[in-house]
């Protein structure tokens, strides 16, 4: 089967979830700089959430570049990720309505742990569904990267116990490891 | 006609519906994980109707795969789909507003009798604009998980007169019958 | 320049407006059946404005399935028509609340008024940036469909004056002469 | 690496960014031609940020309709710019809460000129991706327009000092400089 579809499913699912978050972001209590000013934190943690959200697009935009077809299983691990993305904005709106709360840090924490399990879903289920593929094999059947990421969201989670704020600055730190998205695809591109 | 357009814009339209779901979701009453766990019932809500939709979407995708050309009719039968998946939203709020009511329980199942009549037209609508595509006539003409499933949302509703919260639950075992996407279709694809 | 992305603009656009409706779409005021009967205005009123824009996306996508290529002009007619697309979630709302007023009717008659010229005007550019595609300039040149469907809205526009529910309905009855999308593109493409 | 979805993925960001603004719009205080009269600004203000959306996505159109591939780069670049559209619909709505305000009308100004400055990081991660076009690198390399255009939102932010109102205005005549789009891609495309 072919992934057109799911791409253009994914390609308005992740628009819609940053656009979510355009909608729940407050107004300045007063017109002016200063009022722009104290809302410096929501705007840092909405650029935060945009920002980590493009992250993962840009990801999957690059993972998807070598699939040559999916399965029923493929749509259902896409499926699940986006489920855990939808979860953003919640989250974003819990950590600036209390941001000294441990409970919204941990819990940004958690969705990008979720998250993570889910993508490593998806790439095993890509593999299965193209193993005859030698290009998509290669370049996604072992993916050190992941492991070490979900590793540092667990430091993450219990670093925020002793530091509050840490949750998402912290997430956002680890996300920094995909801000140049799989270059193990790009090279195997070019090696084609 | 060519069906890309169409695919586009069911694959904007259902992940829409699936954002409005979160827009309608509730915040906790306290930001902690008793906050989270007394919303239990409204996220496990939320939980299924995404992945209803999540289930529709996979199956039209599948039906699609085999699909040569669309005409008007194809337009009417899709839109007419879309038009009841609209209103999950609004059932899914009422479920969640007043979880011991008969009537939005009854209303979940019964947007879901007119989903699954809605697909019945539109598979024929697909059989009648392809009679020349053997393998689309032969994988849509007789669906009897179909009407099996027209049967259990029937009985899931009469059920409901007795115990009040099954029809969102019936619902969602009635649509496992559907949660590996069109193995006919994915088989008629491997025959070619 | 190839047509592929404004389809996609359009794909995307017209479901996010269908959306809206439903975001504006209100709650029954008491959670039964009866409520739900109480909504029955409001609920007819939805499925009218989602239906007006299916007809719209449909007879657009048909228009398009004849156009090779399009320009400057093509873009800004395009962006003009979903424009006053983008009002209908607008007056649909102010024909709900006050469901009695002659403003609201008139003013919902006034939009596909607008976005009946709009359209022309979009039929017109396509025409223009397609000079040498026969099939095209046979199929959309003279449209004397779209000159009576603006003759019987202006018609609406006055009897309204005096039926005041007339707006809406009449609309509808009119864009009733869409709802098979564009025959004479549907007849170009078989002749081709 | 293939342009198709980073098109896709805009092509959803920027129509759901306008229908932001929609569900931002106010509802008239009394529903008669008067109340729409009394909602002009706000209408206005709708148009005129619909409108300069509409134009931005339609020069992106144009771009990259000479683009071959893109890169990681690219996907920053293009994700910091649709970043700074969707603060539109909170400036739009600062702008119409207090028409008054030399701080809405400048941040106004200040969102298009940082728009302005990730176009150019955009336009020169496409250069950079397509050096081997020579159609691309022609038509974007240098682009005395871009820096005009930055000349003149620095020039509408000054002037707004002393003419409060002038910063939303002033904004959409310098966006006028991009009504047709990008007449030297249309050009390059026509010397292929």
């Amino acid at each position: 089967m072919k992934k057109n579809r799911l791409e253009a499913f994914t390609d308005a699912l992740i628009p819609i979830i940053m656009t979510v978050l355009v909608l729940e972001l407050g107004m300045p209590k007063s017109y002016s700089w200063q009022g722009l000013w104290d809302l410096r934190r929501e705007l840092f943690a909405y650029a935060i959430s945009f920002f980590l959200l493009a992250i993962v697009w840009g990801n999957h935009h690059h993972m998807f570049q070598v699939v040559k077809q999916i399965d029923g299983m493929v749509i259902w691990a896409n499926s699940i990720l986006v489920f855990w993305l939808s979860f953003i904005p919640f989250a974003t709106k819990i950590v600036n309505d209390d941001p000294d709360s441990l409970f919204g840090s941990q819990l940004y924490t958690i969705i990008f742990i979720l998250m993570n399990l889910s993508w490593n879903f998806l790439r095993i289920s890509l593999v299965r569904a193209n193993k005859n593929s030698p290009v998509l094999v290669k370049a996604l059947k072992r993916e050190p990267k992941s492991i070490y990421t979900l590793a540092a969201f667990v430091i993450v989670f219990f670093v925020s116990f002793a530091w509050h704020q840490f949750g998402m600055i912290g997430t956002f730190i680890v996300m920094m490891l995909w801000i140049v998205p799989y270059q193990r695809v790009e090279k195997s591109l070019k090696n084609l």
